[in-house]
């Protein structure tokens, strides 16, 4: 089925080989704390792209850029094989999540390794699988891949992309069109690969209520001051069901596409498993145990969902005190054909219908994207993974959103596809988030293997 | 109208002679730390009860003793006049509200004296009143009222007294009964005393919710998984109209006494202003302008209150985690006739028929207190009032809760009257806490005072 003549074991060899220099450079990246969402971690970030540019120049590109936008810069890099030849861009990102959970067992910044495991912040969501794709893209070219490579490590992902766009303009022709394959997402289990076919989207907000100065003392003032507090939960308990998870802001399932017949069938043999799922996110109850159900919802249906309330006494016992403000921290993830900004407008009057007093503030909004699942390009997905990880993998899709899929699409006017390496466990965005070597491995074998593929198509 | 022989000059002279080492003092307590909140500050508090021995030795205590406690030690002393003279016992706490807030100008625990006043968290409540009162009542003494003096210093006011009764118990005997006055309440406004003749009660309660291990990512997880800070969110909505206040929980206002025609008339007659307290308080907006209604809802209505969630982000922007457990800060501040422990069971009972899963933990419990407005205890603070500040008081209530108040009327058997030297500008609980050198003066002629009236009653 394959189509090109790389042997499996050799290049199980060769991973061997290489595992040294992966896990050193890993290290390298996992201790700096590259957190986009943290002002006081710009200079961390700026760090992690000097190290990548260092990192690219020394793996042989021949062009390798900082390209500045009005927020972080782009890691930029090509790798030239024959200009007459195909170009394939290898998406990425190195910025990171906050670690500020208390359940860290270890420093998140600092690298951990334990057997075949890898351990801190950034470790699964990206920076891992990055270096496994440079790592295999590389073994690719030098085992005569006829493709031009370039590589796009972003550092505004874990933000929403505000500034990716303008970073593909910078670059202009400098970056050429072709296919775009993105290592950005995540397996339904160890051993059973799998590709989205499709991805939410996102709409975050801050509600906020200011009706006061300074914290106010609740026997003093309590029964007359107004406790935004309580409004803000007020407004949550009107947009969202709390039990079901249904938003009830009027019009907001309006533009969902409902999946098809066969991608409920992709669904329903996908292998994915409620237990396992509970399993992989520790979770005691969830809202539905119909396995088709929480498949549903976690990939093809939007969501209302609360992240935390900033405002009055966090600490230890119950301080009776009345804040003068408080801000909720809310986000909808989107499905097609549902528009960031059309939500945004029914939730922000919705709101307003609920309490006046409250500000809207829309934060990032990602588009939702709709991959393909057949042609050519599927195929040459399909069997890399079928030749690195010995399954071939199903089509599902993925709840989260990369904001940088919808640009390039656009941009490089090719199908964005998926060879994620993540897994379930590997604890995306959570507290001791963690690669491996397996996945690591297998990814670099996949990448040679697909670079492989994307050449012998163009034949 | 006085009963006894002060010079109201001669005293305001006296006043101006002690204020150097009234500043000393109160700088020295302001600049211990003695949180009883916070388990850390375990060594400040009993920092600052071996300050307030050291003060009270100095100023000619007989018998100066640190009673202890599960808790916190209560700091106890008594001035023998003569065995069959009256005892009169003045009731202060030394334990000082967390100082968190963000708008502080200046560092909390650091005594800053800015003309006449003096900024600190304790400065008004109640480290500045317990030492005006110590002050006044060794002038008193001085002054040659025939009376016995005990001082009680409690160090866990600020968590509910929880162990106020036990320190009473150990100290038997030794505790001699009589009148019992308060120094821990607020005026009205600057130039219009006010003397509470009611505390509200409260109950603290804590509100958990788990449905996991760890934070999770919401793309990967949310529209199944289960959502705390949303489900607490409709928990507290159907517990409390957020608009007006109104408590949900069905029985809440049954044992609700309402205030008497008279009281409503003395709370119309207080010089209470809405536009000053919105003012003092820093409110934007309230949930009622009516005043009669203002008042009512603050002095005489119970309230269902939230101080803060814990659980998901709080820092700056959005970051998209569903986190495995939340925790809502509640209270429930009670007027008579209202009883914590029924109250508690109300809540729990309505919050397990709206969430089965959400843990009610019933915190702290005070009992609301209904104080006495005419006999000659209520005469004697009148007329001491009237002598230091020139104006008779009014009888209103205080919407806060002292939980040592109902346990001393119990004990001592006997009426307990309150002459509170706080206004509302001095920022009860709130961040740029300040007392200032009026209220103190005139707080140790008023105890001064009271001690000769009370000692005048007897004859």
């Amino acid at each position: 089925m394959k189509q090109h003549h790389l042997d499996f074991d050799v290049l199980r060899q060769w991973t061997i080989g290489v595992r040294e220099a992966y896990q050193r450079t890993l290290e390298q990246y996992v201790n700096i704390p590259s957190v986009s969402m943290e002002p006081e971690r710009k200079g961390d970030v700026l760090r992690q792209a000097q190290a990548a540019v260092a990192t690219l120049t020394e793996f042989g590109a021949n062009q390798v850029e900082l390209v500045p936008t009005k927020g972080n810069p782009v890691v930029f890099a090509r790798f030239e094989t024959d200009p007459s030849a195909p170009t394939v861009t290898i998406y990425n990102h190195l910025d990171v999540q906050p670690a500020n959970e208390p359940e860290w067992t270890s420093e998140p910044f600092r690298f951990r390794h334990v057997d075949d495991r890898y351990f801190g912040r950034g470790a699964t969501d990206d920076k891992g699988p990055a270096l496994a794709a440079l790592f295999g893209a590389r073994k690719g070219l030098d085992d005569g891949a006829r493709i031009n490579v370039q590589i796009l490590w972003e550092l505004e992902e874990e933000i929403g992309s505000p500034n990716f766009a303008e970073a593909l303009t910078t670059l202009g022709d400098r970056l050429r069109p072709g296919t775009v394959v993105v290592s950005d997402t995540i397996w339904i289990a160890r051993g059973r690969p799998a590709v989205p076919a499709g991805l939410r989207g996102l709409q975050t907000y801050t509600f906020t209520l200011e009706v006061g100065a300074t914290d106010q003392h609740s026997g003093t003032t309590g029964g007359a001051a107004r406790n935004p507090v309580a409004e803000l939960a007020e407004v949550a308990a009107a947009c969202v069901d709390a039990k079901t998870g249904r938003c009830k802001v009027p019009g907001f399932y309006h533009d969902v596409v409902k999946p098809t017949k066969q991608e409920l069938r992709d669904f329903a043999g996908s292998g994915f498993s409620v237990a396992q799922f509970m399993k992989d996110h520790g979770f005691k109850s969830i809202r539905t145990k119909d396995k088709l159900e929480v498949m549903k919802r976690i990939w093809a249906l939007p969501t209302f969902e609360l992240h935390g309330l900033v405002g009055g006494y966090a600490g230890p016992g119950v301080k009776t005190v009345i804040p003068p403000r408080a801000e909720l921290k809310v986000s909808t993830r989107l499905v097609p054909d549902q528009r960031p900004e059309a939500i945004a407008r029914l939730v922000a009057k919705h709101v307003k219908r609920v309490n006046k007093d409250v500000k809207v503030t829309a934060q990032h909004a990602l588009r939702p994207y709709r991959g393909v699942t057949s042609g050519p390009h599927a195929d040459a997905v399909k069997r890399a993974m079928a030749f690195a990880f010995g399954r071939a993998p199903v089509f599902v899709r993925e709840g989260g959103s990369i904001g940088a899929v919808v640009t390039m699409q656009e941009r490089l006017k090719a199908p964005v596809m998926f060879l994620g390496l993540s897994l379930p466990e590997h604890g995306y965005h959570a507290p001791n988030e963690n690669f491996d070597w397996e996945q690591a491995s297998g990814g670099m074998i996949a990448f040679a293997a697909y670079l492989h593929e994307l050449a012998a198509m163009e034949k």
